[in-house]
């Protein structure tokens, strides 16, 4: 007999929007959500096909999923009967703040969520963790019904991880914010510059980001580094003097 | 009677390599090739099957292309018969540095080329400029063999887009080297990020880099943003915390 029978889920946002949908679509049921909004809760149980509950002691499943913000995990959980098994999804988190739990884990979806962009859970890594090695290989196995892609990791392991999302996804998205905002205040399709992202993403898988890596910075032309200069102000100067000295480092130690 | 009759290129790299192949598939000929390094013109030479000279002045097509380095453009155009029409390939370069050449142009591919990839310059933006009107058209049509996407801008706009590109491609591809090299220091297996890497770019051309921005500088979470200091030194913790600085002033202004 399992450790895992009925789940539970906690929170309303992304991910256990885009979480809650993947465990419907691979079989699993489950029981109930509870949401901080009521309503939210409520609306979430519909898509789910679950009931919803408006207290934190009356989640009937056997396993509760927190799907809440990386603050509000501790406080959560410790609102929760030590007697069922707590998992959280962050990737910033120590598995140890769920100490109140002699059974706990982390199923943590190395993913940008959101409501509106729906995201094929088979190909979205999950990392797991837990105290526990019988309930490790539990989670495990859950994840693996939704995902193909299912590791082990500790929780200092999971946090480099999540630094390094920080600049695949964060940082990348803001760069790239910042060379559309200066397309679009000279009046340039932002368009245009799309074949070259993809060829960029296409040649870092293809070859590498070390033999990828190009431009004025790599060659170290600095008439070019100086008119590029000339035509910024601000915190995107300071981007890319830094970004600039860095590649130089990289490539001229 | 055109103005363009035969093309020579002069160059050897990766431009003279990718702009020969895709002149030639789209049904342009190619004279000859100049090189400063003979034996890698006599190579290209016969990839695109042309014959090459050892000098500039033997060059016989009436456009001369020129893809060389930024910093050999004006150098090299001097030594090229002022009744050639001469055009540059480059991002960063203004027009006027040819300006021996009473009839000139430019025609600057927006995609990163390397020998060992091959890019469909179908799909290769071309940005083209000229100091005269009927040329402009010819280089246009010329341009428009090779690639769907042909367009006209001035020295200015093109340098604009030319450091909006570094940002794209150098600067993009600089924070997943970064991002890499942590997931290996921590024999991590890399390939664990590339969902994320394609969910990034995919979210960015569907709703754009300002609504997909996510993180824990976006949402001022400092408890996070403190331990991932704390993961880092040096240029890469300088780098960090300029990003960080720069979204939240991009989002709580």
């Amino acid at each position: 007999m399992g450790l895992i029978g009925s789940i539970s889920i906690v929170g309303t946002g992304n991910v256990a929007f885009q979480l809650g949908k993947a465990l419907i679509r691979s079989g699993n049921s489950i029981v109930d959500i509870y949401g901080r909004n009521h309503q939210e809760a409520a609306q979430l149980a519909k898509t789910l096909s679950c009931t919803f509950v408006n207290s934190l002691y009356d989640l009937k499943g056997d396993l509760v999923i927190l799907c809440v913000s990386d603050r509000s995990i501790q406080e959560v959980s410790k609102r929760i009967p030590s007697n069922k098994i707590v998992v959280h999804t962050s990737g910033a988190i120590n598995l140890d703040v769920l100490e109140n739990h002699p059974l706990r884990g982390v199923l943590y979806p190395l993913q940008t969520l959101s409501k509106n962009k729906e995201v094929d859970f088979r190909s979205v890594p999950l990392l797991v963790e837990s105290n526990d090695s019988h309930l490790l290989k539990e989670i495990e196995q859950l994840a693996s019904t939704l995902s193909h892609r299912v590791v082990r990791v500790n929780s200092n392991e999971r946090k480099q991880i999540h630094l390094a999302a920080v600049y695949v996804n964060n940082f990348v998205n803001h760069l790239i914010f910042l060379a559309k905002n200066r397309m679009e205040d000279q009046q340039l399709e932002w368009d245009l510059i799309l074949p070259l992202l993809d060829e960029t993403i296409s040649k870092i898988k293809e070859i590498g980001p070390f033999e990828a890596q190009t431009g004025p910075a790599k060659r170290n032309d600095s008439h070019t580094i100086e008119e590029h200069l000339n035509l910024q102000e601000g915190k995107e100067k300071e981007i890319y003097q830094l970004l600039t000295e860095s590649i130089k480092q990289t490539y001229q130690p």
